[in-house]
């Protein structure tokens, strides 16, 4: 539903995406998944690349339509469906022209860049997220 | 289980798989799933790059330790779960050092290339990944 | 010097652009030229991916300042330098921020997709080409 | 010439690097390259990814031959050409079945990863370096 994607980005598709087949490689959309994550770090929490500290511990993709150069450009669209002790949820949309190419889901966990293990997200992250979903 | 991965390949793991974190980015994985699929095709099936014809429809990956480059290679274990009409579903384990680096499923189908509609599996592909599988 | 290049295009700065050294490798500014180059054959020459049908033959780059994730963007500007019977020259300058990132030279040969052969470039690419230097 | 390249390693040819012409990518072979880099790095100086500490400054390649999928490999052969103060220039040769697939040259500079300027090479670098080319 539309309502669960509170953020979007847009992305420009570039010709080396695009594989022997002839449209964007399948392994590209994770890196779009990627990249709408970074860009809602930076928009709505305030956080840059130095500062993620988030690691990536499931990843689903359901692909759709493919994507090919003529698209020009995908908007990701994504909400935050789960927000737990330590980790986040997201749902994404991946529309490329008139198609959804791709519906995703990602859980990612807050953790300590030098030991690794997962600890609780900052409250001001929890803050900014809820904030964004209530708009 | 060991028992569903009848097929293992070795890939080299790149300075350029390593992201800004340090460990083998998220979406490399997904290339090492898609390269284990393009080597089994060729070693399994005895099919090259022009006639492969199959599209990703659904990616599950598990992330559960980080690949470094002192790594130098992963294994990528696949095993088909099931073979339908015209889809073909694979589980794999990509193993790097003593670790279990990830789990993950595909789900692939068969697909008409001028078309893009889905078509029956060539029999003999079905064969050749029943005996392979019943090794 | 700013009269040679007749055209520019605008790139996303992806994280995935940037390794392990924290800031966008050394082989993604070969692709940023290559998206420039394929945004001026859709923009100066109106031809697609399908028609492109041109190798890279040579390849020069002077990396002189690196570009990271702030940076966001990154502004190509090429310029044709010289037209040969089946080959084309163009320099570049990649921007980033205030600073000029690299700049670059590629040639290009035009050839038979089938035979791989190089051949004349099409005379109304030379028409196009040699109109937007005088514009 | 052959004497020139005091190393070589050998590169698995992935699926993902071939591109939307059906042959690996132009900005591959900078990866390529990179790759026997960080392999000499290894194995002649014994020095990690965390210590390398080098960017490159220009890097010139002469495209002869494509590669593909079929090769399955490339062997990247390099040999030291220059070592300056605080610069090295290295020669290369990509090897594809019994094709050059391409002639190359970089440069890179040993600096300081927090300040970002150039510093003498390590000795011990230098004489490893020289050690290996008259071996």
């Amino acid at each position: 539903m539309s309502d669960d994607f509170e953020y979007e980005t847009e992305l420009q598709v570039r010709f080396a995406d695009i594989d022997a087949m002839g449209h964007v490689n399948n392994a590209t959309y994770a890196t779009y998944l990627e990249q709408a994550r970074v860009d809602y770090y930076a928009d709505v929490l305030g956080v840059g690349l130095d500062d993620i500290d988030t690691v990536l511990v499931n990843l689903q993709i359901d692909y759709r339509h493919e994507i090919t150069l003529d698209d020009e450009t995908v908007t990701v669209a994504m909400g935050v469906t789960s927000i737990g002790e330590s980790s986040v949820t997201v749902d994404y949309e991946v529309r490329a022209g008139d198609h959804v190419a791709a519906t995703a889901e990602t859980t990612q966990v807050y953790v300590d860049p030098d030991e690794g293990a997962s600890r609780p997200l900052p409250e001001t992250w929890v803050e900014k997220m809820e904030a964004r979903r209530d708009e």
